[in-house]
């Protein structure tokens, strides 16, 4: 271990450009030599993101050999795994193996931990590419990887797989924020409700909403919306087109009697459903925007041109306890977990 | 009139494509008879958004009746001033010709007033193009507007010269929003502080903090930091480049002596400065995102990276009374308006 304490924020690794943070860099110090504010990671599994696995693979003509070899190449040339292409990273699992007296932790050598921060931004070293599963953009690997001070990670629960932890770790800012934001008597509408971050949404919003509150549910696909309504996840399940603001308003009004909600929730995975969202939602209400699809200069200038004085919210991945509460969503309701099991695993 | 009511956001007006609202659509009605719940504006100025009239004036190579033809051709393509090429509008100036019963509003026909809702969405007709001035963007003309129910407008006050109104009026929501976030004893930042709504900004940020509190402005360029410090509108005035994160990491902490900002509002008007505002934000702080260039994607992922668990707010060009508060801030600070009447006029 060095003697120094390095930058919070791994600054102290930023080869070029400098100045930059390590996410935006593109070159880093992988030397597996730890900062005394730093954590060193024994690496098992990278859980590489979607978009740059499904890059990789594509340029390889889906040869095992080509994607190992190109994986290598990104490592060796950048120090962490960031898709130059994609500009994405994913995230790892593995096992404690140093920590550093300044890294603020209450886990210890030999916890297994999933990285919450990317691998576009994390310190990184392959010694040994052991298995790529294709299926699942899953890399066993050799090798190290170091957590800076502000770096985010979950330490990985014994009574829940591995694979199901990921699923719901990828969303887990979502649950987390609708428990802060819901409270009990809103009427809040979850769009997109029918997926991944949408049910463990429509959860908590249940829960917070108690017996005077409403949940609606829109959804897009009669499969989806039918999921929502058998898990009795929300009072009230609509299916429409996001796309569609007028359709979505109408619809909700009708259910709701033409009142306006209180907190709205995107969580959708296609463009242009900033509208319906702001719509539906009442003079002072919140939208929380969860989907990476929201464009900013639509909610802004949307919700002027109807105006509307809602208070809109970039949804922030991270949020204190947000791993814990998206973990015991699975803990709590048997239904969601044989589901998810069946959909992620 | 007609005896009907239309729907409050104009899609009743919407010729094409049906569905949309008529931000989005191609075509809308322009006839100038009013709904129960629409106004009627005699128009007297068009407000040409600077990156529609730019676009006009260099398509046409300057030439003033080249400017005219065009506007007039997208107004009768579309029902309204809508630049096919930027997607942007503009603001008018006007008379109020005819209220509709179902309107809301205390003002009364002949009252002059600004839109604050986007020309393009707007139902126009244009009878005669009276003047283009192309110094100011701003075109006289004889023709009539319509304001949906959802849409919003201010009275032009008889104190305040029309095109200082204007500047003004273009960015109330980030003064109204900073007076809305900003409490006592608070330390506040603002980056592009020395700019039209970094200055408003600024202005109300001083007045909320009270004496316990602390404002802090980061500017480009010496001038305008010169500006803030001489109109005594921050305790600190940083020159620093807010795109580069880490510098104004540094450079706010000195004079924070270590301390994170409680509200940092941004109002720059280059991209990539998200990173600057999120680092210098305490945990459970807020950022107020009011620039434009502002990417989605870049603050989800990079407060994610860096784990801060910070609420980050897209800025809304609305909220209630925000015409006011940005007006009131030219009739409360003599030094302010002397600055925008040299800048503006
Ligand atoms: N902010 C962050 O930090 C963060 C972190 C992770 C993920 N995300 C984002 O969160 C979003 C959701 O992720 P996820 O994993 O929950 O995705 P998901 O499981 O694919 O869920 C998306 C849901 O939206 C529905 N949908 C699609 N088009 C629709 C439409 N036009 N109208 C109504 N519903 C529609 C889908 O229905 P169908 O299946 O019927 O199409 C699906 O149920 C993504 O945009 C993702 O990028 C954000
Ligand atoms: N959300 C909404 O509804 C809404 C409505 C209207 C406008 N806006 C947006 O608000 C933003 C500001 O508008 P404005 O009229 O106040 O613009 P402005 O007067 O041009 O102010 C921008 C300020 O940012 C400073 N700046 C530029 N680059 C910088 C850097 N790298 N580091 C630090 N400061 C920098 C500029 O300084 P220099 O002059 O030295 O370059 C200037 O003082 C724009 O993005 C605009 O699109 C939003």
């Amino acid at each position: 271990m060095k003697s120094i304490k390095g930058c919070p924020f791994g600054t102290h690794r930023v080869i070029e450009p400098k100045g930059t943070l390590p996410q935006a860099a593109t070159k880093i110090d992988n030397t597996m030599e730890i900062y005394t504010n730093e954590m060193l990671i024994d690496v098992k599994t990278l859980n590489v993101d979607s978009a740059s696995f499904t890059q990789i693979e594509e340029s390889c003509h889906g040869n095992v050999e080509c994607i190992k070899d190109t994986i290598l190449k990104i490592v060796a040339d950048r120090g962490k795994l960031q898709n130059p292409v994609t500009g994405s990273g994913g995230m790892l699992i593995g096992v404690i193996e140093e920590i550093g007296p300044d890294f603020p932790t209450d886990l210890k050598v030999g916890d297994k931990i999933a990285t919450l921060v990317s691998l576009s931004l994390t310190p990184l070293r392959i010694d040994k590419i052991l298995k790529v599963n294709v299926e699942t953009d899953q890399v066993d690997i050799e090798g190290k990887a170091i957590l800076f001070e502000s770096g985010i990670y979950a330490k990985l629960p014994n009574d829940i797989p591995e694979k199901l932890a990921l699923a719901v770790l990828d969303v887990a800012g979502a649950p987390a924020q609708t428990q802060k934001l819901v409270k009990p008597g809103m009427t809040v509408c979850i769009i997109g409700g029918g997926g991944k971050s949408g049910v463990l949404c429509a959860y908590e919003a249940m829960k917070a909403v108690g017996k005077d509150g409403k949940v609606i549910v829109v959804e897009y696909s009669p499969e989806n919306a039918k999921r929502i309504e058998e898990l009795k996840l929300a009072h009230h399940v609509i299916i429409a087109d996001a796309t569609k603001p007028v359709e979505v308003y109408q619809k909700v009004m009708e259910v709701t009697g033409g009142s306006y909600c209180d907190v709205v929730i995107n969580n959708v995975n296609v463009p242009a459903t900033e509208m319906s969202s702001i719509l539906i939602t009442k003079d002072e209400g919140t939208v929380y925007f969860f989907s990476m699809a929201t464009s900013f200069t639509r909610a802004a200038l949307g919700a002027e041109g109807v105006g509307k004085d809602v208070t809109m919210i970039i949804g922030n991945g991270y949020t204190k306890g947000h791993a814990e509460v998206a973990l015991n969503i699975l803990r709590e309701s048997k239904e969601i977990r044989e589901l998810f099991e069946k959909l992620y695993i």
